[in-house]
């Protein structure tokens, strides 16, 4: 079976890995969360170098996850913030440190619970669901080419099909 | 306000950021997913250096993403299949597919749609809900100290509280 690459296929998950496949990225994105937003706040939860930092934080700002405003009109002193885009990384951030509590800590160890503040108790641990709500593990889905699939990615997932891989 | 480094805390999150923070084991996980179980078959799809290929892979085996087997007994070929706890990141990885459809593609252009089998419809965006289903963005939730929380990431957390920051 030849297989072409996937990643210079039109896949959103690998532009996405592209963005933030990068421990720095990721750990910038969770103090975001935690509502951090200076260049020093940064810099001082992470203890990285700072050019590594600068990097890190002009990448996010070209992805469009953060955005740079001034502390005040006229100020040259920046916050980051999440844009809407960036907001909607909620569900990934919540998934990976779920999924670390779980498997990477002993049971019930979590150093962080996150609380619903309208009901005070936990969160549900992220899942994927079916339209009715059913949860679906990856057995119970099929990957299929949508509007956007190239002619390769049909190819692709046809063999994936016929050889029961998928 | 001092902050001392979240990266050496027992945090769930810099953890997983640490085994997943890279592209090509992102794309790994992703092939996984896809059925992939060979080296050659994530050679063929990712076209990557072989050594950057072994590294990532052997770093998934070591973080009890991946395990790996002899094709046949007796054999000195090998497979690579997720493990239960590589299975659980399916949230994530979907998560990222669909934030990447929504901010990275034109409206309406996903190149791959995961079906539900049972109705053949698509699955629903993966999202962070209360325990009554309600949806959670950041704003709707707080971090609070977990049974497993240091004194460090108390402190911590009480100053996001003070700040106004959470």
């Amino acid at each position: 079976m030849s297989r072409t690459s996937l990643k210079n296929w039109p896949c959103s998950f690998a532009r996405v890995a592209d963005i933030l496949g990068d421990k720095w990225t990721l750990l910038i994105l969770r103090d975001a969360f935690y509502g951090v937003s200076t260049w020093s706040g940064f810099h001082k939860s992470l203890r990285v170098a700072r050019n590594i930092l600068s990097d890190r934080l002009d990448k996010l700002l070209e992805a469009g996850v953060l955005e740079r405003m001034p502390v005040r009109p006229g100020v040259e002193r920046y916050e980051y913030h999440l844009t809407d885009a960036g907001r909607e990384l909620f569900p990934l951030v919540v998934s990976m440190t779920q999924w670390g509590d779980r498997w990477l800590l002993s049971v019930n160890k979590e150093p962080v619970r996150l609380i619903d503040r309208e009901q005070g108790a936990p969160v549900q641990p992220v899942a994927v669901q079916a339209r009715d709500g059913r949860y679906l593990r990856a057995r119970d889905v099929t990957f299929e080419p949508g509007p956007g699939a190239s002619k390769e990615l049909h190819r692709f997932l046809e063999q994936l099909q016929d050889s029961g891989e998928a």
